[in-house]
């Protein structure tokens, strides 16, 4: 497990982009409402299907719920892979911008398909035409997050549906798990007219159902139908389905924590201002922070006083950054003043 | 979704093989003492699979959770067809009996490799020397019921030991999901020798935890650790992993349950002997009848009743059959006084 997972009570968290407010009292007071004989029992998706659908205003055939994102990116890399055969002895390939989530790379390489890189300019800005260039004919899958992690940057304004355009013969699924934040989605026209378009959504980051894994793609019907090969009956538990109907129902918890993350971005801009550290605009409830030589001291001080932030100097672009989950102001505000005092 | 699945508090759901007598209530407990946090925090797998392992004796680093044993089926399809490849154009195979657990078809036709079916015998027995002259160079994935499902039958002693050997670039999944029932399982010193041979198990049928979705794989590092490729991370989710615990933690609800699902079994082969009517001796919580000409007529009637029964009529061998949930005695009653009025 790469993960450090200490319990959440005990340790602030910052490193995983979670919802350390946790999820709505309505979420714990459904799952509560639970009894033997519902959790025996294989779940019936349909309501909560039902209920996203509604969220994100579009036909309940348009949304396939999903064991957490995760899986949902795991099993359109299944279904890209199939869809289209190339001819045999041709691998077919997969685009994604560098710097990225790194679990697109892990779902690529399960499929075997070779994986084509799109640098970031050094401010984390993607090239709508560096990606168009970066397509072939061996294109089969192209991953694009909006916001992009772990820079917290858009993806430019029309990229997904020039790409979508571009090749037919691939899936391009866009992952907006950090949509509530950014207050932009794909969801809309676009799908109606872009079959091969998929959205990725989660209900793990902004409602903070994490530890239940839900999450959801969203796509018209003949881009969606075929997802269903590479999932598994039942693969989303009873608990995540009932989770979801109530998270959905409580928007007033939803606004309160998207207001505590702008609050506590600005919270990190200002402490960067103030330090004279580069950090990047973001859209979601992170912020990647350019420490230099101080990030790994830094890292390590801050885990010496349970407060967990994520290297990111592994990743292309990204030498001498944490990524520091930017949530509850309260939270945002004990992680700042230890950095402070980490950096001295 | 091609399962029925209505409120199991107001029909007796005898179709899926589920609990019906719901878990321990030792599992509601450790799921109401989750609060908003624990749900909104990405879940550690690490305590949960150390418990499966004691209750399985073996390290842990020999088990995998996932998030059903569905999604273990599947990921093992994924892994046994990258595993060992083929020459390019050869299409790998994939050994099935014939009838079993129709999701194996799935998973098979989602890596897109041959299905070879072989048959079971009238009595659904299966041959050990036709399951071996059904390997071939191509073998790259078997699947083995033991209890077989719809049957309730053994696999032979040694076959699925004898298949294992006989292809080494095959993985050879052993579907004990039914295990706590027969008595029998091949998790043992097999599996020191054999480094192709994973055995899936299941916490939703004897365990009841169906709703929450958690099943294991149970092999060597050797042949687990390639599976992790195919599974995301975080895929079983947190209550699932604290059911899991609670629910190991009650042998009592266990043995209770399994004493139930014999004596429900006696009862549907004392109603079939009654009314001269063919059923096989199960080693699971389920019971085949051939019904006949009767069967469609009797699922129907029973489910004006709001009981289901599934009808198997559709799968090799088994025309007029349904295959009975049998689990607790109350409802095992409730289900043969209706099929008693409905034959008539």
């Amino acid at each position: 497990m790469p993960f450090l997972l200490p319990d959440p009570h005990s340790t602030l968290r910052l490193h995983l982009n979670e919802n350390t407010g946790g999820c709505s009292p309505a979420v714990v007071a459904a799952l509560r409402s639970l009894d033997a004989r519902d959790l025996a029992a294989y779940p019936n998706a349909a309501p909560a299907t039902a209920a996203a659908a509604k969220y994100f205003g579009v036909p309940t055939d348009w949304v396939q719920l999903t064991d957490g994102l995760d899986d949902g990116l795991r099993a359109a890399a299944e279904v890209a892979r199939v869809r289209r055969p190339l001819d045999a002895g041709v691998t077919p390939a997969a685009v994604i911008v560098d710097p990225t989530f790194e679990m697109y790379e892990i779902y690529i390489r399960g499929v075997e398909m070779d994986i084509v890189r799109v640098p970031a300019d050094a401010n984390f800005e993607v090239s709508p035409d560096a990606l168009v260039r970066a397509l072939s004919p061996r294109t089969r899958l192209v991953y694009l997050a909006d916001p992009n992690n772990p820079t917290g940057r858009p993806m430019p304004d029309g990229a997904a549906l020039r790409v979508a355009e571009a090749v037919p013969d691939a899936l391009v699924l866009v992952d907006e798990a950090y949509a509530e934040f950014s207050g932009r989605t794909h969801i809309g026209p676009a799908l109606e007219s872009h079959h091969n378009l998929i959205i990725g959504r989660t209900f793990a980051k902004a409602f903070g159902l994490a530890g239940l894994r839900i999450g959801a793609l969203v796509a018209h019907p003949d881009a969606l139908a075929p997802l269903g090969r590479g999932l598994p009956p039942f693969s989303v538990n009873v608990c995540a389905l009932r989770a979801l109907e109530a998270a959905l129902g409580d928007r007033d918890h939803l606004a309160w924590y998207l207001a505590q993350t702008s609050a506590s971005r600005n919270l990190v801009y200002e402490f960067c201002r103030g330090r004279q550290l580069t950090c990047w605009p973001s859209e979601t409830n992170f912020v990647l922070v350019r420490l230099g030589e101080a990030a790994m001291p830094a890292v390590k001080a801050l885990a010496a006083r349970n407060i967990l932030i994520s290297p990111r100097a592994h990743q292309p672009g990204c030498a001498g950054t944490v990524r520091i989950t930017a949530g509850l102001v309260e939270h945002t505000t004990r992680c700042l003043e230890a950095l402070d005092a980490a950096l001295g």
